[in-house]
C-alpha cells in the first residue's frame, strides 16, 4: 500500500472512455467507510456526466482543460440538509445552523473525497482535485441546485488516464513534522526545507515564463493573489451565510 | 484495495506498544503524496508521545479514554506560516491572511490526514479521529505552541489495535449520491435512507439509555447540542481571527 501511495500521480488528461456508474457507486461505497463524525455522514456527492451540465459548470472551474476533458466530475458537498431533515422527521430540533457544523461536515466530506480518490486510483482510474471549487462555490451551488445547509467543498475530475506524468516534488517529511511542540521556522530552516525547489530546472523555467525573480513571486503575484483570495473569501463567507451556516 | 477499505474499523483501544518514529515518518511520507493545492503543502503535523504533553492535551479532548489510552497522538494543522515565511525569504509578499486561504490549507491538511490513516491501517495500525479538535482548537494551539497562520483541524490517535469491533452501519450510497443535480429529500426519502437505523437493537438501547424518544433526539439533545455548537463556533472564529485568517 505504501508503495502504491508513494507512486500516485494526479492525472489531468483522460481517455474518452466512460466510467460506469456501477463502478463509481462501488468506489463511493468504499469511500463511505471513512471515519465520519458521530456516524452522521454529513456529505453528498453530485456526479456530473451530462455535457450540458458540464458546460454550465466549466466556467466555475475557469474552463480548465482538465475539467473539459474529464468524462466524469464529482462535486463533494458538506451536507447537513439530509441530517436536519431526519431530525425534523423524528421530533428532534437540529442545532446545526453555525460555523462549527459547517466545519464538521466539511471534514467528513474531505475524508470521503480522499478515500474515494485512493479507491479510484487503485482501480486504475486517475483523478485531479479542482481548487476552484471554493472560489466559485456559490455559482456551483446554483448550478447543482443545492439547498440550504449544503455547500460544495471540493471537486474531482475522474477518468481513465491518458498520460503518465512524472512524480511531482514534495518537501521532505522533516520539513512538516514536529515533535511534541511546533518548532517555528527560521531563515535557515526555510532554506533547508524549500531550497531544493530553486535548483529544479522546471521551476527556473516557470519563473522565467512568468517574468518573475523568484518562484515564491509566481505564487504571490500570479497564481494565488491577495486580491483574488480576498474576493473569493468574501464570496464563500456570503455563501455560508446564505446556506444557514453563519449568522 | 476496495475490500480493505470496506473492512476498516475505527480503533479506540490500543496495545501499550509504542509506534516507532521511523514508521510514523514513513506513513507521513506516503500521506504527503496526496494532492495539495499548487504543491504548496499547507500543513504541519505535531506528533505527541510525551506523557506530560498528553496530559496537557487530554482535557481539550474531554479526557476521552481513546485519547488517554493511545501511545501516539497526531494533530494535523492547516499551516500557511511555513509558506508565508518562504515567500518573505524570497522577495514575495504573501496574501494569505484571509478565509479562503484557511480553507485551502484545511483541505490540504485533511487529504493528508486521511491518506495517513489509510497508510497506517494498511500497516496494521488502528486510528481514531477526534472531533474535539475543532471544539478546542484555541486551547490545542496554545499547548502545541502554534504560531500565526497555523490552526489545528483534526487529531488522530494511533496505536496497535487491542480490540476488534464490529463494522458500524452506514447509509447506502444511494442515500448520498446525486446525478447531475441535487435531488432534495422528502419525507419518504428520509425514511428510505435512515429508516434502517430505527430497527437496530443497539440504537433502541442507546435511545433508552439517554431517556429519549428517538435516535435523532440523542443527537440534537445529548451528543451535538445547539448551545455547544454555537459556543465552539465562536471560539473557532475567534481563533481564525487571532491566527490571521479572518478580519
Amino acid at each position: 500500500m505504501l508503495k502504491f501511495l508513494n507512486n500516485r500521480r494526479t492525472i489531468r488528461k483522460y481517455k474518452e472512455q466512460d466510467v460506469d456508474n456501477g463502478l463509481i457507486e462501488k468506489l463511493l461505497e468504499a469511500a463511505g467507510r471513512a471515519s465520519t463524525t458521530g456516524n452522521m455522514q454529513l456529505y453528498s456527492v453530485v456526479v456530473t456526466k451530462d455535457e450540458a451540465k458540464k458546460a454550465e459548470l466549466a466556467p466555475t472551474h475557469f474552463n480548465q482543460p482538465t475539467f473539459k476533458n474529464a468524462p466524469v466530475v464529482l462535486t463533494f458537498c458538506a451536507d447537513y440538509n439530509r441530517f436536519n431533515k431526519w431530525c425534523e422527521e423524528n421530533e428532534a430540533v437540529p442545532g446545526y445552523d453555525n460555523f462549527l457544523s459547517f466545519l464538521t461536515a466539511a471534514i467528513d466530506t474531505l475524508l470521503v473525497a480522499q478515500t474515494f480518490c485512493i479507491a479510484a486510483e487503485s482501480e486504475g482510474l486517475g483523478i485531479c482535485y479542482l481548487g476552484t471549487t471554493t472560489y466559485n462555490a456559490d455559482k456551483i451551488s446554483d448550478i447543482l441546485n443545492l439547498p440550504d445547509y449544503v455547500v460544495p467543498v471540493t471537486t474531482i475530475t475522474l477518468g481513465y488516464p491518458d498520460e503518465a506524468p512524472e512524480l511531482t516534488d514534495r518537501i521532505k517529511v522533516g520539513g512538516w513534522v514536529h515533535y511534541e511542540e511546533y518548532k517555528d521556522y527560521d531563515s535557515a530552516d526555510i532554506k533547508r526545507v524549500f531550497g531544493y525547489k530553486d535548483e529544479m530546472e522546471e521551476n527556473k523555467k516557470f519563473i522565467a515564463e512568468n517574468g518573475k525573480k523568484t518562484l515564491a513571486q509566481v505564487f504571490t503575484d500570479v497564481r494565488y493573489k491577495k486580491a483574488d483570495n480576498e474576493f473569493f473569501s468574501e464570496a464563500f463567507i456570503n455563501l455560508l451565510k446564505k446556506k444557514g451556516f453563519l449568522k
